[in-house]
């Protein structure tokens, strides 16, 4: 069996990842989601190794130390980060993991594992963004303006990306999601030892 | 509408390239197969534009002159070319346009137009495709002694390819083949115009 891919999946704020996420997940067994660590407080309904695992700062600390995280980032006084057992174990197994982070981690992860494939999901136009990042009509200007100007931050960073997804139609972006995650098996790079088998077996034809 | 994808598919002798792509075209109509020129006379059965444009050597050379190939390469005393007029029209129109060539032809291709997109089709076992290559039945121990050097020599250019499909079961083959290319279009680098769009218009939010 072959080992699963790490995925990275980020977007803008509002451009619906984890809706595209969940429908993944439960149309297909191929994935598995990494759930992150955090040190903010559970909002409610909110359940600790289901959205979150909830840590102390302390304990958070600990985890780095331990070198118990793949990646880690500050963002708005708190800590994120991804434990690495659930990841190194779920790709052994051959799933496919999906780390939803933001483009920070996003890049520290593809540092210190360059076959990590990267997609970035988006709205269709940065109208739609504005939309659906003020529509929800529960949050406050400030926070609106903090939430736009770190979409064009992470606009800015895009290109590092290797698939862009514009979530338009759920239904399409988790089909091709799921199409473009496969494909990824079938890449050269990650069949050496097949390709290596094929060329060793073949020189014998020249013999 | 977006251009289409220039794809390329190279693969063994034997390893039913022909098949995959005949039934990919059936399946789906966003692709346009490019119909090879060749100084080769033409086999029972072979129609001039269905499996390839029979030319002679002197139109050949012509066609060569006029920079009206993509690519051409000679292959055991006979030349092979693909058409570029069919090729850029099909591309303006949206639709993939796929060239089954030669590895030799697939590098050249890939060196002007650096963007296309390379398949490998194999077999699953060089044990099989000995199998495939002397199972005709129909052919000389000298022909298949040729085709299965040629095989070894192709294996040694696999690398330069981007994915690699394994020819096991037909469907699976042609599901895969559609769904990677498809998911080509989703790739960052494919998508500069709207991704440019994207960070113009999110850097009023920092206005």
């Amino acid at each position: 069996m072959n080992k699963g891919i790490l995925v990275v999946v980020s977007g803008f704020s509002g451009a619906g990842k984890g809706t595209v996420m969940k429908e993944l997940m439960r149309r297909y067994d191929n994935y598995a989601l990494s759930v992150s660590v955090t040190t903010r407080a559970p909002r409610p309904g909110e359940e600790d190794g289901r959205e979150y695992f909830f840590r102390t700062k302390e304990e958070f600390e600990q985890l780095v130390r331990e070198d118990a995280l793949i990646e880690y980032a500050g963002y708005v006084d708190n800590y994120y980060g991804t434990p690495r057992s659930y990841v190194e174990q779920k790709l052994e197994e051959g799933k496919d993991v999906i780390l939803e982070i933001e483009i920070q981690g996003a890049m520290k992860v593809k540092e210190k594992n360059p076959e990590t494939l990267l997609v970035f999901v988006t709205p269709p136009t940065v109208e739609e963004l504005k939309r659906r990042l003020e529509g929800r009509g529960t949050e406050k200007a400030d926070v609106i303006a903090s939430r736009l100007s770190r979409a064009a931050e992470e606009a800015e960073g895009m290109d590092a990306y290797d698939y862009i997804l514009i979530n338009d139609d759920l239904d399409e972006c988790v089909e091709r999601m799921h199409a473009l995650i496969q494909s990824e098996h079938f890449r050269m790079s990650r069949n050496t030892e097949f390709i290596n088998r094929i060329k060793e077996e073949s020189k014998a034809f020249n013999k």
